[in-house]
């Protein structure tokens, strides 16, 4: 057979290195078709002059553009018989990407676990992405269920990897040379910055997208993830494809410049969950919660922990779960990550 | 507050210059999503090799697309509390923008009238486009109909700013070099030239195009114009979004292509209407008529004064007013412009 | 009357050239863009380095933008007026095209034959297009059924073009400098090489896309193919709008990629059908059969002749025609084509 069936629970080992495929050269076409599909503002990301004026030579790829093209390369190897996406944590932005950079990926498998129905089991991995110099520009680990090929196979031994609940903030890596000593509020669009955030603090973005199926289709091939699920409409009865989950993240880190347009760059993936499938003809709406402060290193930088929660429209900003612990039915997408904003 | 509840009338002064945020650079990325949005075929914007035997470097951006990006950045700052995008007028193009090149906006209140119902009043600014330069990429007057947040606020004093009918021909600006001299009609696709067009001939443009959800929206966002209206299926009982008036633009500039080939280039906006809301599955086509004729200074080169008229395909072409002076229901847009072609 | 009205049967003649209109200079824009419509993935229109790795300076434009761009000038002149796109014959790709290129087309007339009923006839052109240097970069045989404005209008000479069956390997044109010695199984997505596919073997490529009217028209919008069949809903009932076969023939080539990930280039194409019309809704399935296998003179590069067959998903895999000779309704595309593949 020469197609790819993906790989089953009993194909993985632990300690094992998979290389993915087809490396990308990423160039300014694809910043042109990030701001065609997200409502990106973020002036560190638009503009040149203002990614100068911050002391980067030029605007480097939006963070979630490296997110993704990463993301992409590994769904042959680990999600293509995924039952669901458990998690994300320790995801680190180690270096920027910039026009021209050609970039692949690899995923260290850290950890296995079979479920007690004996159907499934539980997958984890680190995955890197490196440029052409191979030099890492992102890292974060992932879980997955995956189904077993042969219910009978056995059970391998079970390895859980202690993982960090969030990225302590003094291992944020900081783009070289970053600066917002000279950084001008009119040009990012908002005057709030590090000390006008409070710990606790709710925002409700206020804008939102209904989404179409031909718009998530062209951002998920986009970032080559060409897993049958968010494309093949005879899949589902009702002609629906599910929506990549990596959508609704850029989607929400998007509305969300309305309030923290000044959060420029994400530079660590604490953690997160696709807490609800997501569908054409959903309107989505986002609110963020700051979660933590800290200092950075940089002249004129702060770092905000932002939980970023995407919603459907119909229910209220700042849901989150139910006394039970269950996530709303409305919400999307609950994000906890690391942003650099000028203090 | 932290997110941006946009400006109200009572917010604007005569006089006030307002700096837009979110500046932008522009690539080559930019021209290829105008040619997948649009069915854009003017040669100049297409090849490089056809704008340097027009005497230019090489092929600058579209002109819409200047339009659109310096307009989009204005949309928080005028827009957002906007009840209707009334009119245009002394827009013109003052300098190529080419790839690489930084764009930012920022508009002059320039007009003030509150209106009688002392609900809502009318907002004239004139808003220009910059280069990293800072020299003017295009400037244009644009009034707008403002809700007002508090009805008892005081009525501002009524300044109403006097605005040429028409661009006068010798105030547009010419690209430095453009040169017809040597002009290939049949790169260009027709052979009608400035000399063959008459003052009072109408052109029905034949080719028809039908508008989905997903394209407006793409189109919309890629000019970082993130107005709630245009994206928010919950807006409205029937789902549908507003369509961007400037999508339309384009595409009744583009379908034109087909009898006006030669019209390369835009280099005035003498005024316009968005005659009538458009909403996804309105099957557009468009119209024009020669208003007016004029030589200019560069070597053969003419100026055509263009009605484009764009209306719903049900509509007869060459359809504008009823004898009471109101526009069909079945036109959208109704635009006066000036644009360059070979003597 | 200053619109074009399309060519008739009958103003064509045996042995003319037909210039076409409208250059297209084609950038990494257009790349990123394909990566978008398509789910394309093979490594050397992906990566500049793998391409190196292969002996090229970088990645040249994927081979299908070639076709899609020369093919969508030649719309105005040779389709405006066609019932059907009857064949192609005799393609070959000549030389790589390389971004900043600038891109037109001719069509030499080769033939034509007047049908009995007096209404339509055959018309074959032989298409070129070349590069801002004047080299061809692709030329390729088609023949298309056109009306006749005038039914009473003489019967020209049938003159029937001799066609090859299909391109004689000796004849296929390698890029210079191609070398796939070094060639990187694991970067490519597959192991299987030249040497692993047998005569008379099918893959049935298991993926499938569900295609939505925004999709289509962006796609055949970049190629400034601007058909008014694929763009104007108010010309079927249905609204829905014929989508343009070359759409179909990038769709499934992309599709082809699970289980003929190392097919890296399309160097000819021996003949296609485009088998039934293809509508939004639709969900298409590919699969392909090895016809034929040939060395070459390139290090390490070997050819495979393939049929790429797209169907709607509710048909079998491998399902072609009936005993009587004709497609199965389910079949969109049959497509006979040479690839590179590393030995």
């Amino acid at each position: 057979m020469k197609t790819n069936p993906g790989r089953f629970f009993e194909d993985y080992r632990v300690g094992e290195t998979i290389a993915h495929a087809v490396p990308r050269t990423v160039r300014m076409g694809e910043r042109a078709l990030y701001h065609m599909l997200y409502p990106a503002r973020h002036a560190l990301h638009s503009s040149d002059q203002f990614a100068q004026s911050c002391g980067l030579p030029f605007s480097p790829l939006d963070d979630m553009v490296v997110f993704h093209v990463v993301f992409g390369k590994t769904v042959p190897e680990i999600s293509l018989n995924a039952v669901a996406n458990l998690g994300y944590a320790e995801g680190r932005w180690l270096s920027p990407v910039w026009p021209g950079d050609t970039i692949r990926s690899q995923s260290e498998v850290i950890g296995l676990k079979q479920n007690s129905n004996g159907k499934t089991g539980v997958v984890w991995v680190r995955t890197t992405g490196f440029n052409q110099h191979d030099e890492a520009v992102m890292s974060y680990v992932r879980w997955v269920m995956v189904k077993k090929r042969d219910i009978d196979a056995p059970a391998p031994e079970t390895v859980i990897p202690e993982l960090a609940a969030s990225v302590p903030s003094d291992a944020l890596v900081l783009p070289k040379g970053l600066d917002f000593s000279n950084y001008d509020d009119t040009l990012a669009g908002e005057s709030h910055r590090w000390g006008d955030y409070e710990i606790g603090e709710k925002i409700d973005h206020v804008d939102r997208v209904t989404i179409e199926e031909a718009e998530h289709m062209l951002a998920t091939r986009l970032w080559q993830n060409t897993a049958k699920v968010h494309f093949d409409a005879t899949n589902r009865p009702d002609g629906k494809r599910l929506i990549y989950g990596g959508h609704v993240i850029s989607m929400a880190r998007s509305l969300s410049f309305n309030g923290l347009a000044n959060a420029q760059m994400v530079v660590a993936l604490n953690g997160g969950s696709h807490a609800g499938p997501c569908f054409a003809g959903d309107t989505i709406a986002a609110w963020s919660e700051v979660l933590d402060k800290a200092e950075t290193s940089a002249p004129g930088v702060g770092a905000l922990r932002l939980r970023l929660v995407a919603h459907r429209a119909e229910t209220q900003a700042f849901t989150l779960k139910s006394d039970s612990g269950k996530y709303d039915s409305g919400v999307l997408l609950d994000l906890d990550y690391w942003a650099l904003m000028p203090t």
